[in-house]
């Protein structure tokens, strides 16, 4: 079994291991030769350009061509080029496999062009962060059945076990959605959890220990989680919370999820405000924020805060 | 150990039987004779009357009293009279316990009262719902250090293990304030989850397998939690799913997480929200939807649906 990589970055280079690990032949590329040197301990064959792994896949391993080609890029720019890259240098059969966090209308979209070229397309999200090397990864697959059946020896590697943590979603671009609608609910949960520790932090007159509470909370409570489990680590460690700057990024999933509930016009309240919580934390509410001030003193005189 | 267990709901004639299989002498009274009755296999002596059950506590076992009266009622009017009915009937050194969901600020403004008679006060926030007595209940106890001493042998039993799922939250009303943030993330988790599946189900372009892909987030995936354990089992009973009413009871806890988040003036936007949407499924938004189709019938002309 053998399988062409492309892209070494976070997710990618720990499934390169992963999949090593599992006796599984990697051809991997990445444009950065640190990324490349860093997998070759793992017995993943990093090659030096796109070209090379290409051709080490289509005459390598003990599988022949066609190939599996599975990208594990950051979302937009970079997948479409790498797509463009590929497409000359696809021949029949191939599979083509998007397992970043596309947008999956974009995954749709480029199903179309590279099956117009002849070529297979597939679109997996994998769940499972910097700790999916260890645990597994829980990975989503849209794909036709034919190529499902392809994939699944590869995912079987990469989740958990062999049956567990994998699911074909539907057809392309399913796997993407559900990715999104996973990460959705992420932001979701994650801000739930917030919120619910920072009424513990904020209410002094019990000094609550905050930390024992959460690692009390992971067993038999109701709200037990993997985040609580993280949440939990995390607030031993007070100093590192007190050095991080109030500011939560977002990178896509939580976009589209809301962008999702308008398409369908079906209510996701609790998503689309944790997405708007972190937009807030940005900064980005700060000219609302200032609008409101400025109105209160102009119909009440109340006194605003100069910045 | 001996323990009076006033109460035998569907939480306290569980945690009884889990008391009682660890050993420890459950001597109970609930006003519902079948109550006292379903308890009786599990080894728990129900009492026909309050005083019985407070004479057992004082005269049997192998610890003397004084005696852990501990209260498993429903929030509000029911925990006031019982507590009414048991000062003239407590002795010195006797600890009386509320196990169930109070509001934090009722239970210390009760402690001062139970204080005041001369008897000790203490609050545990008890979370597990029906599958407590299986996997253990996490227990948040409000307590001085002395009477948590005492307290923690029955915590222990309580708990998934005498290790964990236990925490001293803090002084009298810690307990329970925990217990409430507790479920205001509860709250946020589950309609995370709820909004999520909801967009699975209604993206019918892809007809995904809303089951299996619940099934596949349990291993590997962000959004694990015992929440989605009982999502994904829900899920594979369709026909159920389909024969309940989309109303979503509210029962205290919620309510007070968001009056906390004023009274601290701390942001709990999602908290805040879940609780408001459950509302909305009560139909206690109906009013204001109706004015908004009136108000886009004044300004715009458009159409208005009829009751």
């Amino acid at each position: 079994m053998q399988i062409v990589l492309i892209g070494l970055g976070r997710m990618g280079a720990n499934m390169a291991r992963r999949w090593a690990r599992g006796g599984i032949q990697v051809i991997a590329w990445d444009q950065s030769a640190e990324a490349r040197a860093a997998v070759a301990e793992a017995g993943v064959q990093a090659m030096p350009t796109l070209a090379d792994a290409l051709a080490a896949g289509a005459t390598e391993g003990n599988v022949p061509s066609p190939r599996i080609v599975w990208m594990m890029l950051p979302a937009g720019t970079v997948t479409e080029t790498t797509i463009d890259a590929l497409l000359p240098q696809l021949q029949a059969g191939d599979l083509l496999v998007d397992g970043g966090n596309a947008n999956y209308k974009d995954t749709q979209r480029r199903a179309a062009r590279v099956n117009a070229a002849g070529f297979g397309y597939a679109d997996v999200g994998v769940s499972g962060g910097v700790w999916g090397l260890a645990n597994g990864y829980c990975v989503m697959a849209g794909a036709t059945a034919t190529d499902y059946a392809r994939l699944k020896p590869f995912l079987e590697v990469l989740a958990p076990s062999p049956t567990r943590g994998i699911v074909h979603a539907g057809a392309v671009g399913a796997g993407h959605y559900a990715k999104m609608v996973h990460n959705g609910i992420e932001y979701g949960m994650m801000q739930a959890l917030a919120e619910g520790f920072a009424l513990i932090e904020a209410k002094r007159e019990f000094a609550m220990p905050i930390a024992d509470i959460a690692e009390a909370w992971r067993d038999g409570s109701v709200v037990r989680s993997w985040l609580l489990d993280l949440t939990a680590d995390a607030l031993k460690k007070p100093d590192e919370i007190a050095a991080i700057a109030p500011f939560v990024s977002d990178s896509g999933e939580g976009r589209w999820a809301v962008e999702a509930m308008i398409d369908l016009g079906v209510p996701a309240p609790v998503t689309a405000l944790a997405l708007t919580t972190r937009f807030a934390t940005q900064g980005k509410g700060d000219y609302a924020a200032k609008l409101l001030a400025q109105m209160r003193a102009g119909f009440g005189g109340h006194a605003v805060k100069k910045a």
